[in-house]
């Protein structure tokens, strides 16, 4: 392409922002190809007879919105941009909105329709009559307090986990937050982070936008390949471990005892920090009782534990909470203190009360039910897939399903073909953070936002289009 | 001291851990001075017979906590601890909670028994009755949409501020989470940020942590040194110049309408990105109509806004808002998505009902009354003080007075008296993030949490430590 074509006009935006668009546009446009190398500032602002402060900050913008990358002494290259990954990631499909007349697979929430409303209202409006405008005033950065027991209450009884105290409590504005303080305490440029893959990309973000590098472990039945795993810490020596040992995102996936057992070694043995994502552990439908790392850290050393609400209560409410080892609450607090000073008062006061008073407890029953139920049909429903040759597990809990296509079918296409039947569901390549021969082989389906006709339909769908192509 | 002394105890914590208690301990106490280097990893694991992973884990968490800064191929040093600044920041007195019987002239946040609580519980009732689920499920990142339209709508009319659209308006958790979204969009280690000295020690942490670069600039009485200003743009070439416009914390200085239109020239002239936090412009006692940089900024190319709702709402609300140039806009949603998805969905709606039923608007005016109130109570009191050579401007609004004491007498020393006798207040080097002549010659007043029987107390408090001295 030819940078020097650009005529600037002097009435419109200022110079380096019309250099930026022109040579964005020839990035998006495919004139410029990934890892072609900018011309250098020095010889642009010759050519284009301006100054080269103008070529930086054009350059700079290009690289803040990763158009291209700087590689020191070397100069400025243009980005491989994800392009496909990024549309689906950005279309909004992932569990926020879809249009009417759209079935969805794509989101991992539930419908606002069978959301608590009612009874956090009354909690919402209980506290404020109690609490007044003190609901309101600033709150202690690690969160209210008697939050932070009753959360350390329920897990304890829940889980067995007796790690930590209050202290060691942290109240986070939802999980996301949580991954992004965990980058910000833990990681600096050039770390190591080591990965399920596939894993939950929106973690892999936060991690990669501190400048980490993302190593991937492979996924088996019963968790993260143990001798690849090791193998992996030693070659890395990776800063942190981040898992999901209940019902992994997106494999469905859950952690043996021994399995745990044997990260938990691995996490002693190199002294490395394991983060444990669980959002969904109580949705066990099966015999299987949840059962986590942090259980076995009994010193409260080695595991961040992160809890979000929003699977089983509501994800508009922005709240989830970590227990954090012992040698980094203090910094974590202060990390917190700085990222938001602390989250929402009221928010928190009617959560701790909606604990306190058994409501939680009376809507997790409520909700396994419900959620039960879809799994159930869904899964009676996956079974006229098997004479396409689609294979599956049943994770007997969590709100996904992994589904595999027989060789020869790309899950990108599916995608694709579905989508325009009126069906959203997310394939593999979104998850995969490093190449992996099965790749574009796999598709997640959620059952989290559809009801049951809904589920019917969208297999519906699913098996026509597998019908065009097997 | 000596590092070899420590005993390894088989039973309790990890070794690396016990070895970071055993080394932040000596550096605590003092028997580690600052920039003294710790011996490497490799000879202090072969003198204690243990892993040089050990070791070296022991050394990053010393670092993660800062106790220890690693320079790249030479090894860690103990580092600069600000101690007392640290221990005051973090003594949680500065705007958070203080005994029952202590004046607090530190806390910039109105009294909790003042908050609008009841109208704002309206709203909170109105949209749940309104919205039901869609309140608490997912919300777009960039904010709830007829809560940008609202907050345009605000701004358009008060300021006469015409950049930008609905598109450029993105609601956060608070002006803090405002400003580490603008760490993390527009820094890189090592990039310089430019920021009035003294300032808000909240943002000059965020972008150090960044690892950032910050240099002051002096402030006049009409805002900051234009002609040190574009000298320090010349040397730093500074990613960002962050100002507080209006009422700056902690000077109180107001620029003048000339000053924004030379800090424009500038911005302009070195293409550079300028944030204008402001969090307390329309708390204008005088007759002065409150001017923001943002105005001029008529094409949305330069000035980052930054809105906090804090100050004349409630602090724990943890909303506040911001207009961002054109060109980043795309950039800073997709952090906030990776900061925490979005913020509270409830919180937003019942914020845009206050808005449009004109609740804002009745509770600013009752606001000013309020702190006009105060304000001129406060103004009236020192002028007691003038007879100790204290010297003070009139900043005509916001919730500060910033004092100047006597030479000879320093602040550090006159906050630690005034709080023997029951009144906190804040010393001037906690603002300063370079050194100053005057560093320990300022106090900050805010009369923003005090009643006015309390303004009294606390004022004959002062003058008790004043007269004691001079």
């Amino acid at each position: 392409m030819n940078i020097v074509s650009i005529q600037f006009q002097d009435d419109k935006q200022p110079k380096y922002l019309q250099l930026f668009e022109h040579i964005k546009q020839s990035i998006t446009a495919g004139e410029l190809k990934p890892g072609e190398k900018l011309p250098t500032v020095r010889s642009l602002s010759q050519a284009l007879d301006i100054n080269s402060i103008t070529v930086l900050n054009a350059y700079k913008q290009l690289e803040n919105n990763k158009y291209v990358t700087a590689k020191k002494g070397s100069g400025y290259y243009v980005s491989n941009m994800k392009g496909q990954k990024e549309s689906i990631l950005s279309s909004g499909e992932l569990g926020m909105t879809t249009g009417k007349d759209v079935i969805n697979f794509a989101s991992a929430a539930p419908h606002p329709s069978i959301f608590p409303t009612e009874s956090f209202k009354e909690c919402i409006n209980e506290v404020l009559e109690r609490d007044r405008g003190f609901a309101f005033g600033y709150q202690e950065s690690s969160g209210f307090k008697p939050l932070r027991s009753s959360i350390l209450g329920y897990i304890g009884e829940k889980y067995g986990i007796k790690a930590g105290n209050e202290e060691n409590v942290l109240i986070v504005s939802g999980a996301q937050q949580g991954i992004d303080l965990i980058g910000k305490v833990l990681l600096n440029p050039g770390d190591y982070v080591i990965m399920e893959n596939p894993t939950y990309d929106g973690a892999a973000a936060v991690f990669k936008s501190r400048g980490a590098r993302v190593v991937g472990v492979s996924v088996e039945e019963d968790g993260a390949d143990i001798t690849e795993l090791e193998k992996k810490i030693r070659i890395c020596r990776p800063k942190l471990i981040y898992l999901m040992t209940s019902y992994q995102n997106p494999t469905t996936v859950s952690y043996s005892a021994e399995k745990l057992e044997q990260v938990l070694v691995l996490a002693k043995k190199y002294e490395v920090c394991i983060v444990e994502d669980d959002s969904m552990s109580e949705l066990n439908f099966g015999n299987r009782h949840p059962i986590t790392l942090k259980r076995l850290d009994i010193d409260n050393s080695y595991v961040i534990y992160l809890k979000s609400f929003s699977k089983i209560l509501m994800p508009g409410l922005r709240a989830g909470c970590m227990i954090i080892p012992g040698q980094l609450t203090k910094e974590f607090t202060k990390i917190k203190h700085n990222s938001d000073l602390a989250s929402s008062g009221l928010i928190q006061r009617a959560l701790d009360m909606y604990f306190r008073t058994g409501k939680w407890e009376e809507h997790l029953q409520y909700m396994k039910e419900i959620y039960r139920g879809k799994y159930e049909f869904m899964l009676t429903q996956l079974e006229r897939m098997e004479k396409y040759g689609v294979k599956y597990e049943k994770p007997g809990g969590g709100l996904y399903f992994w589904i595999t296509l027989p060789k020869g079918l790309s899950a990108m296409e599916m995608y694709h073909e579905c989508r325009e039947e009126g069906l959203v569901l997310i394939p593999s390549g979104v998850f995969f953070e490093l190449d992996h021969k099965n790749k574009d082989r796999s598709l997640r389906l959620s059952f989290a936002s559809s009801n049951i006709e809904e589920i019917r339909h969208g297999m519906d769908i699913l098996e026509k289009c597998l019908d065009r192509r097997v």
